[in-house]
């Protein structure tokens, strides 16, 4: 009388289908990279009225949500971003997902995605969210700590090459009077240096004094904080006694500091692995 | 002065670091499936409320989030949910991404995370949302319409059977007054023609008679629809007037129907593409 | 006292390096095809004195070696070569090697290969073989018929491209006295019409009625054959006879026909599996 | 007149396919280790009468045919070989057939199945080859200094652990007069020191005597030697003069020695690269 019989046995005659699926675990000992880049954020950013050529509170809701990611996948060792992108770093032995880079990024690109619009109130207040934003990702091997070191600061170069045109892009827009047309002009063919001194000769402007969130993006690592909680204890003799216990956490916490040099690197020795593994 | 100098030639000096991206097109010809499953979806639904065995409000919301989806990306010809997983057919002969399975995925993956959130309060109203959610995702690819439709039949024979043992599971629990371990018990090494008797004879329920929405699960496929608007015309002689235009247009569809049998596809020939192509 | 046991321990320390082998397994449900192509063999045509523009020794070796690969491997379903190069179509649902890619085209590889250097003397005699010649593969995957036709027409549609242009380049120097340079400025910017126009009215050559092979180069199939054997059959009653026994056999056989159009598929219907499974 | 024009079209029309081949090129900065295994070389070795355990010739001509391969393809920096496999290491920053993993494997595959038949007879003399023989190879990557030679140690481990059980089997065969099913029973869970004792106590054999090459298997690696040649030179006053002209070339050498330890790795510091790169 029921159908549902023949679909019950239908099931395993459908299950083959499962065997198209291909394994893509990543190579084992190299650090795996999730970089996840805003779906079309140029016209997302005139949409929601971002303030240029920086939006504080944009660039406070996207390491919110990195923030987020990383307290889900604490197999993240380091996360960089800048402007509309954002990179996770994987340590070298991570078995998240088995490895399964489709899983990764799936998992890092939805995790971010539901918690930038989750978050959005806190950093734009009553400005609301139109429509619900995209960002793609992709997943990079890096076999050394060279290489990986080499991607970040590929990236912080990337950050700090586009904010520097970006910065005085817009002083010429915005305080020179020029319009974007002729800001363009001025710029081409233009060298870090000249930018640096059109700045500063025309507007007193030293651009190392930019904020370094700006210059240098945010990289988010994990910190090991001491946190002294009260405890409560049964004593054997059925007394109670309120104690004081000190224990270590990790806490992901934010800086904005130069991450192309050595000195970062030594002063925080746990983030990379030996690469003699 | 400027230390960016040197960072500006660091930049190529680093780009190297982009040959590690390795390229994962999609092999041409065959179709791009990408399915999402929520994570720790157990724990989410307790934690929201959700009814059992199915929540009206959740399904919807899923499906709210595909169809924006779909609307992103028009080259999805049909997808297919149930519970706390979508899955999204690319057609064969999709340029999308240039067919790299990982920004497919990944966008869609995000798209639809933020667009859960994005709706959540059209379909949950004043309970709140606690925390973003996540959905992870994968990409399989399929060579034949075969292929594709035992796919699709294999994911809706799931989706009948779970769905026939949570609901007489839960009709056994809040209407039969079994303990949850009770009804465990008393379901094992049942097949599915044990379940619709319990049903019938015990309480009265033809399980056909159940909303196809939770027997079938949910299909989003794209409809032609004539729609006839106002439009405002200047003629030649300076006069001007309305005219009514009638144009068609694409518009995402819902049905609930059987996508295993022959008849769904004969009425929508267009979903796919010959094999001999 | 002897170091080995700890050796013997040591092996699992190892082991792991085992997890590094990633899976390349086919996608179901695709035609397989493995091509090889000769390399450096214009060197090696040269130092092996190969006539031009075709020698018969040649072609035959190499359609000795493919044929000792089906031999081998009988889920090749067709195999065609021409020039240096050879392609072996596995048939969609082989499952040889569990379909791993590494596996397939490495074994046809090395067959091939070591085939050339043993069948060497049946097809060139006297003349010896100077060093181990080399051939790369690669796999390709096609997930339909008219794909896997289309693949095999453009390796046949080079064949005859390649072919028309080495033979009237080779009777122009060889009959018409032009020397190779003055024989390649004849033929630039030449179309087909005109190349077989320079045979016919200046060589009295009517390029169709050169060889087959060397126009269509070589296909191999499987043929069933009925082969007549003796059998030694002992009786019951502790009788013996001899007793004539017809059976079926597969049997590699080559055409040297058009595999372009309908007609060679027509006659031939097992080859190729229905797309609908 | 002539059907080819349709053919010279029809070129561009089927060659589409071209676009289903995909990328397998190989992480960068990573080893890449091509490793071959004897196809059926259980029967292969059985009818070419192999002595055993170990048979030199046989050794031999697999290192001969390795040697071949590396001098081919100099980006190799070392081979070790047991039994019937080999495996080749590429450099890190090699650039061979662009890192293509299916053009290594293969070209590797091919290139030492046509030497191994090439130079059969400098081993086995009057004793015919009877078929051609298979290799089938694989690709793995290795990513740093320390996995690599875990992965040389594990293949050399293995070597050790199959030489040792081969040689005490076939002394107790041969020497002890067992057969083949006691000679099993005796073995079976014996550890490497009780298979040491049993050939010292019982047959008076040091093992650690027995030859390096059946032990340690061979390694391959370049050596760097001064060669003096005679040369010709003409000098400006038209005198001519014989010089004796002494330069270096890399030469393959091999080795039977221990590879786990770290003496052979720093008696040899050019073959691996820094990790730090």
């Amino acid at each position: 009388r029921f159908f549902s019989c023949g679909i019950g046995m239908a099931k395993s005659k459908f299950e083959y289908v499962r065997n198209f699926e291909t394994d893509d675990t990543c190579l084992k000992n190299c650090y795996i990279v999730v970089r996840l880049d805003g779906r079309n954020f140029h016209k997302f950013s005139e949409q929601h009225n971002f303030s240029k050529p920086n939006d504080g509170r944009a660039l406070g809701l996207m390491t919110r949500s990195a923030r987020s990611v990383m307290e889900d996948m604490d197999d993240v060792i380091i996360s960089y971003g800048q402007s509309d992108e954002y990179s996770f770093v994987f340590k070298r032995s991570t078995n998240w997902f088995k490895r399964r880079a489709s899983k990764l990024m799936t998992h890092v690109a939805s995790h971010f995605s539901s918690s930038y619009v989750f978050y959005w109130k806190d950093y734009f207040g009553d400005q609301p969210l139109l429509y619900p934003p995209g960002f793609d990702g992709r997943v990079v091997l890096y076999p050394s700590n060279r290489n990986l070191r080499d991607y970040l600061s590929w990236r912080q170069a990337d950050c700090h090459i586009n904010n520097l045109y970006n910065t005085v892009f817009w002083t010429l827009v915005q305080r020179g009077g020029l319009t974007t047309t002729q800001a363009e002009d001025r710029l081409k063919r233009t060298l870090a240096a000249d930018k640096n001194e059109i700045m500063f000769s025309e507007f007193d402007i030293n651009y190392n004094n930019e904020p370094p969130i700006y210059r240098k993006g945010t990289s988010l690592i994990w910190k090991k904080m001491e946190e002294t909680v009260t405890k409560h204890v049964e004593l054997p003799d059925e007394e109670e006694k309120e104690v004081l216990v000190t224990r270590t956490r990790r806490r992901v916490s934010a800086c904005h500091c130069d991450i192309v040099g050595d000195q970062f690197w030594e002063e925080h020795p746990d983030i990379l692995e030996d690469d003699n593994c």
